[in-house]
């Protein structure tokens, strides 16, 4: 026992090792290295990646894990977390044989710039044979990983939202349908807000100025990280103490980088709020994907698209912008951010039918994962999706199947979580609202009290508790979509006058 | 045989990306990481460095290297070469206790930030018991690598220039005593060149369009690179097809930004023009450190700091500074960045003067290897020196004997490798003018005939020949550090109207 924790600790060292190896080279290639080093990195990526296996599937390493978990109860309550999470990581792994998993990464490696081409030609022909593959090694996947709880797409639910298959998601979409869809049909009957001022020119300088004002508002602080720039905006770090974001911004779009930046700070702002003495630990860095996803859109919708929170700051990027908001009230402008439309790509969607884009996508891989649907049949059904729940007529697969890189990546199961993180998010509003005077703490100057209360009730945390158990402890009770559909009928009913 | 070829390649991929994976680190630390994260990165990097050396120091491994080594006669010749040189290293490696080595480590990574605190206290006392600490390891060093052939500090310079010993240094440093320091002394009784216009002041942003023309004049392809800003300019990189400049800008000083980008952009040339079949082997990225600084100042000061160069491209500088450089000649201007002064400060000493800083340290180097010389008289020695060589008075030792951070991080036997590097470049200039007209290719809009002349006669061989072979190979004979005096004395007799 005591050589097994011994040897789980070197190990461990080793792997995080690689792991923030792995992390400073894929920040270099996102934000800044050159692309003709492309070929000499992905080299180098193939050998610490082999190394990596080499280590954490050796014999050894793979004994200390399975003798730690079977005397689990011996150790501390960390550590059991922590080495059950390793354990069942492992055995997943270790059940698919490693010579088709390279074999896997060299289809995705290739999948991506056909899939690039594909939308980029809006040629979906093209992106087809190549999607059937990866579909194919899913359907392996699942096959290797299934068990008696376990079965089809729910493995695939299950390794992205622990505890989540199509049961529970079942019960969340329907809730959404029965009460969103109706809804949302009836405000697109409504006049819609005039945001036309939100693409007039703004200074790119300008912004950057005001997303700095935001990372003081949100107590980012610059010590800890930084920011950056890339094409498409993300969080990446290594522990509490190395938390990086990146932000695109667009000359002709004054909201992007603004709630682009609320988000990522959202995400590195649980990040930093972990308890430290989960870094280097298999527990650093949040609970599930869902859990992060929820604090992001919690900073960027909740807190970041409320009215005290403009109250407070539209002054400030009015008087940046003096010359191109001059006529513009906060009112106005609270009403732009908050615009719901009936759109076709879900990156762009508002708060409201956002959930409706990742419902069309549940549906599609519930239909893939379970019958022989025809690889050809899905540009079809995603369309007469996106009428059903938007009712939106997609004119072109680039505008459709093909927005999204997540399939070309074998991300199957992940989209679901998206939506999830926000009825997460709504479900903690509803506490926080019992605990908080939340219209004064969105418009305070900083976000220090939200910080605290949110580092208090799930930051800290870390990965020890999955999201179930957050929920559970924080707000008494199961996860309850309903308050994600009241939230959100409640805002946008005031917003667009409804009674 | 086969099977130590196989067990050394399959090696090398490992060590490779060790190497890949610390470049794209300390490329992240030195220009962007936040401050806070550098306990972890530590943590990491030792944990990077140990895997490291379980891997090089391996049984079979250097076994392997060691049966190749022996039997290196039937390798191709480029493989002989690599061979040996990895031997060479490896055997001196295992020479040196490991946990004397980890402990040195600690001693540098202390000693690096109590030099920092002496310096800005202009407090050498403070610095000198670290400076004893690290003086007495070299010692150590010397003593467990010690030859028939290398004794003393001869083993240092050794290490950083294969084939140079004090002999040859002594032969170079006394031509240069003879010829140079009366020259010099003479230059400095004559009226000084008119700089002032030099630091007015310089809009940043306007420098650094000017640092992207000289790119495209020294043909820097950024699809295989990129320049980014940082406190110290340095060049960096990973084989040929990623390779990565530094610069620093300072508004007060137009010509800092423009020679270190030329000089760090020769570094970058050099790297770029290494024959790619050697990219991934122990003999990537050069010959030499004082053939690879050889290149640097020739694009720097030979190219960088000639009348063509300035001819053509002074006027585009002129108007991208259209006001600041409205009255300044282009004559003026290859003057004042051709001015001669007896100057404190080896970094920002001018070509001319620049190998006497050397020989400063040269000297000072002698006496601390060779002799029991007490710690606390350094200074003393310093100031005297620098009173011989360049005729000043040193006012403090933070202008003295702390200016420098080498000593600090161990490097003893470095220094005289940069003056040797721009007597290099002087002796293959020799050559060039016999090949080409140089007048007229410096003076070209793009660098592309000098490029092609280095590629040719230095680049191309990357590590495959050390500078001797190579100087042997284009200028027919021995170095002679005749040509940098003769080079010099033409060129500044000429700037000074000496006859």
């Amino acid at each position: 026992m005591e050589k097994a924790l011994t040897i789980y600790k070197t190990t461990r060292d080793k792997l995080n090792a690689f792991n923030y190896a792995m992390y400073v080279i894929s920040w270099d290639s996102e934000t800044e290295a050159p692309v003709g080093c492309m070929e000499e990195r992905s080299k180098q990526i193939g050998n610490l990646v082999a190394m990596m296996l080499e280590v954490s599937h050796s014999k050894e390493y793979v004994e200390a894990v399975k003798t730690l978990y079977d005397n689990k109860n011996y150790l501390d309550s960390d550590l059991q977390v922590e080495i059950t999470k390793v354990w069942e990581e492992l055995e997943k792994e270790l059940k698919i044989p490693e010579k088709e998993l390279v074999e896997y990464e060299k289809l995705l490696a290739k999948a991506n710039s056909i899939w690039c081409e594909a939308k980029l030609t809006n040629n979906y022909a093209l992106f087809a044979p190549v999607l059937g593959e990866i579909i194919k090694w899913q359907k392996k996947y699942i096959h290797y990983l299934e068990t008696d709880r376990l079965k089809g797409y729910d493995v695939l639910l299950n390794d992205y939202e622990k505890g989540f298959t199509q049961k529970e998601y079942d019960a969340f979409f329907t809730a959404l349908k029965q009460d969103l869809v109706p809804f949302v049909k009836k405000i697109m009957t409504l006049k819609p807000i005039d945001d036309a001022f939100v693409y007039k020119t703004y200074d790119v300088d300008k912004q950057k100025q005001f997303a700095k004002y935001l990372m003081d508002v949100m107590c980012f602080d610059q010590n800890y990280g930084l920011t950056k720039e890339s094409e498409h905006p993300f969080t990446s770090g290594y522990g509490t103490t190395d938390v990086r974001v990146t932000c695109h911004y667009y000359e002709n779009i004054l909201t992007s980088s603004i709630f682009s930046m609320i988000h990522e700070l959202g995400h590195a702002t649980y990040e930093r709020q972990c308890d430290k003495k989960y870094d280097d630990t298999a527990l650093s860095g949040g609970s599930t994907m869902a859990m992060h996803e929820s604090q992001s859109r919690f900073y960027e919708n909740i807190v970041g698209r409320s009215q005290s929170f403009w109250n407070r700051h539209y002054p400030i990027l009015q008087k940046i912008f003096d010359k191109e908001l001059k006529d513009i009230t906060v009112d106005e402008f609270y009403h732009a951010v908050n615009k719901s439309e009936n759109s076709l790509i879900r990156t762009e969607a508002d708060e409201l039918t956002y959930p409706l884009h990742i419902m069309v996508r549940y549906d599609m891989e519930k239909a893939i994962m379970s019958s022989e649907i025809d690889i050809n049949e899905l540009p079809k059904l995603w369309n007469q999706l996106y009428k059903e729940y938007l009712g939106i007529d997609v004119p072109n697969d680039t505008k459709g199947i093909l927005q999204d890189v997540h399939w070309a990546g074998g991300s199957f199961g992940y989209f679901p979580t998206y939506a999830l993180g926000s009825a997460y998010g709504a479900q903690l509003f509803h506490q926080m609202k019992k605990e908080l005077d939340v219209d004064e703490v969105f418009g305070e100057e900083k976000l220090t009290k939200v910080n605290a209360w949110l580092k208090e009730k799930v930051h800290k945390y870390a990965g020890s508790k999955t999201s179930k158990e957050i929920l559970l402890m924080v707000t008494g009770e199961e996860f309850n979509p309903q308050y994600y559909i009241e939230y959100l009928k409640e805002k946008y009913s005031k917003i667009y006058n409804l009674k």
